[in-house]
Parts: structure tokens; sequence; C-alpha cells
């Protein structure tokens, strides 16, 4: 299968950040990949808020070095998978990418129909560098 | 489900390392959880061997700080969950909890009877702070 036909299938992905004592921090994200770049919505809901999840942000802010796996795991080792994709991240809020964003990602999951994006702030991470291993990837 | 049995039950988890530059790195690992570590062999054989592999021995011989990330995703967002386990790593290579981790991961895995582990190192995360996120976890 093409990357980028894997890049689309795959329904989450993990996002790992750096704090700024050098440590790693890492998270499950839904996503959409688009012209060279992933977008992940960050969930501002109160109740869904806790600080492990605003820490993705704080660590963006001081250090934007990201990187996203993309994998399959299968019980047939001969089967498995995964994208690493390096790249710089940034928050966008606004404006004619923003609103693409959140069109795909609510494309691409069903689940927003009954939480609407709209004005929460996306993650954009610009891939500057993507290593793919396993079978057809 | 409390917490312990979750990390037990599950087959994959996601593993962030650090570089030298400050740049995260994350992997697909197999694992086994006990006594508060988190135990995952490294693969040398050769044919399956790429810089991505061992660029996480490199990245913990610089910096033992990592992240292990153990989640669930399901279309079912009530029932999305996750456990991040933050520690120290260090790669061993042979005594009784070298021992002890093999027969885990072999027991674990039955793939491993046709690839022995005995002889790989192994890395193990003594998990220092858990923090858990979802329903029942």
């Amino acid at each position: 299968m093409p990357t980028n036909q894997f890049l689309e299938d795959q329904r989450v992905a993990r996002l790992a950040t750096v704090d700024d004592r050098g440590r790693p921090h890492i998270v499950p994200i839904v996503f959409v990949y688009a012209d060279g770049a992933i977008y992940t919505p960050i969930d501002l809901k109160p109740k869904a808020t806790t600080p492990e999840r605003l820490r993705r942000v704080r660590n963006i802010l001081s250090n934007p070095q990201v990187q996203v796996l993309v994998d399959h795991y299968d019980e047939d080792w001969q089967r498995l998978g995964y994208v690493q994709l390096r790249g710089t991240a940034e928050i966008i809020e606004r404006g004619v990418e923003y609103d693409q964003a959140i069109r795909l990602l609510e494309g691409k999951y069903q689940q927003y129909q009954k939480l609407p994006l709209e004005g929460r702030p996306v993650i954009k991470i610009s891939v500057e560098r993507t290593v793919s291993w396993g079978q057809g990837l």
C-alpha cells in the first residue's frame, strides 16, 4: 500500500513533543494528512481537558520539533508497518488553511457531527522528513 | 478496567525518546509490564535493522528520560483510553532480571517461538510516574 494511502486510512496516530526539561511526551491523536502536513484538533471542552492534554501545546510553544507515528500492528509480524513523520508544529486558529483542516477532520471522523470542531485550535505539523518501515510502505 | 490489567492486555505500545538535538522519536514496541517496569526487546536481526530502529538506543544512552504510551482507540469515543508511563530507560543484557524479562516476553508473544529472544538486549524502563485517562482507567 502506498504510504499516502496508509496515512489517510489510519484512524489514530501518536504525537510526540518534548518539554522544556528534555522529556518526551506522547498522546494519541486523531488527524488528517493533506498537502504535506498533519492536522490534529485540540480538544478544549472543559470536562475533557486535563493538564496532560494541554501539555502538548505548552511543549510545542517552547520546542516546535515534533514527530508523528502512524503504525499498524498485526499478530502476523510480517504485516507490521509504520510511518514516522518529523516536522515543525504550530497552532492555527483561523484562515483558509484552518477552515480546510476543520472540513477534512469533520469529513474523516463522523464523531464530529455531534462535537463540531469550529472554533477549536488545530495543531499543524509541516512534515520535513518521512521514514517508512514495513512491507509495502 | 484497572490500569495494570489494561497494560498487560495491550499487544503494542509506543516508546518516545529524545535525541541530542532535542527532537522526539517514536517507535511502536512490543512489551511486558512487571514490577513497576516496562521491558521491550531490541531487534538486532541484520535484515530487519534500520538506523531508525537503533536510534532509540542512541537516544537512551544520551538521554534516558523516556515515555511509553499504551492506548486504546475505539470508534465509540466514550471508550477511548490511554496510560502514559514516564521513566528512566537503560539497556540490560544479562542477569536474573534480564532472564525474567525474556521469559515474560516469550510468554506474551507466541511469535517468539520462531524468533527466540535469548541474547538480544532489552530496554528496561523504570516507571516513575503514570497518568491514566479515559473511562475506567
